[in-house]
């Protein structure tokens, strides 16, 4: 059902970098991607520095789908992921943090100190997720079944008719649902 | 009860500004905002080009309380109505949006796309709907409720009570509501 | 068991400024506060004016753990401090005010017009609340309870471990939770 697509995972953690400790997110990541049909690159960690994060970005984008980040998007001095990810993103999508968070909040109040962006890289999509292993993976639970859509959407191989208002409701479907 | 206010519907379509399909969307907002004591202008669809709908935002507010936009808030490469209005904004008005998104993907996960800004041109405010007929009424009436409110706190002829810490409670009302 | 934090509350009311009106809702914040474990200072109450909200803004925080402001988020033609607060912080932190917007907004369907933004500025955290008593005090009480922890991790004396990919979630507690 799925067509197939390409992700790549980004950890940023200056320990991971420095190699002083495994990182646990990043596969559980794969693990995750995979099941909802992506290839999947896990990508060298990067330090918290804001203009490795944002090289590291635009470099996986122009082979990706899709890249999911874990980690830096807290309140620690040294957290800049969102801020490096603002800097190379074309458009924001911020429906996909507001969710992420939302119900990850409702669950785990601190969750609100996540501040995760996401948007697009020219046709790949950009998620920022929080660090530890369940929160990354809880988040993106909540966003991963729409990725596929999002996917094929983002190539311009599918006029997305939930946004083009002159594609109508054919079918009567919630949202102009494809017939 | 609502003071009548003056609103635009303007739709941001490829197909709908070269006239090769109807505009579906367009006609049914401006009923629903008909519905909630407006007086509605249809304005010509523009294509997803940043520049013409930045031009048809400014021109469209200047003579109007509310001003909705239909269409090019998704992920395809030629959805640029959220940059084109966050270039006009003088003022960003989040919570619309975020209100919008979160009820609509409530029954509708794919809603988390939506990429729609909301904010202020000088007195009037700014809201970008998604493209599908259905989608776009669901999320405007999401808000309508409030919208007469807003043009009143937006002329400047009610102070806000809610957003004035000098106006006190008066009445013990929940948020400073007016006596 | 939360370590005391230094906490500041800035009125921004063009009447409360003149001293035309008391302002009912700084003391009434200042007591929850105290109640979450801070010691808070009542800063003067500034005018709807950016420059000047945003220079009470750099000062307050160059002392202070968390500054809460209350007014002018609103749509009234002065309200500016939203955009008096993004002037000067470093690092926006959304998820605050999506959460009191949307806790909010579940009693009180205004509650959207609300554009407050929160953020840091150095190592302090900066919260725009709404301007009624009743709305703002509401506002903080959904998120009060991870200020400490918010204060905790901005000093740097806590590594995140909810936000760092290398920290594991040893105990198996819900994102790593600290064992």
């Amino acid at each position: 059902m799925s067509a197939a697509f390409r992700a790549a995972v980004l950890t940023v953690s200056d320990r991971a970098a420095r190699g002083d400790r495994e990182d646990a997110t990043g596969p559980r990541l794969r693990a995750l991607l995979e099941r909802f049909g992506a290839t999947v690159t896990l990508a060298d960690a990067v330090p918290d520095e804001r203009e490795v994060i944002a090289a590291a970005l635009r470099r996986l984008a122009a082979a990706s789908d899709v890249v999911v980040t874990t980690g830096g998007t807290g309140l620690a001095p040294r957290d800049v992921t969102p801020e490096a990810t603002r800097d190379v993103l074309d458009r924001e999508a911020p429906g996909f943090a507001e969710e992420m968070r939302r119900r990850s909040a409702a669950g785990f109040p601190r969750a609100v100190l996540s501040r995760g962006v996401c948007g697009t890289i020219g046709r790949c999509l950009v998620l920022n997720l929080p660090g530890s292993p369940s929160g990354a993976a809880e988040c993106l639970e909540f966003v991963a079944s729409v990725l596929p859509h999002a996917v094929k959407v983002l190539r311009g191989g599918l006029a997305d008719c939930a946004d083009d208002p002159a594609a109508g409701d054919g079918t009567g479907a919630h949202h102009g649902e494809h017939a």
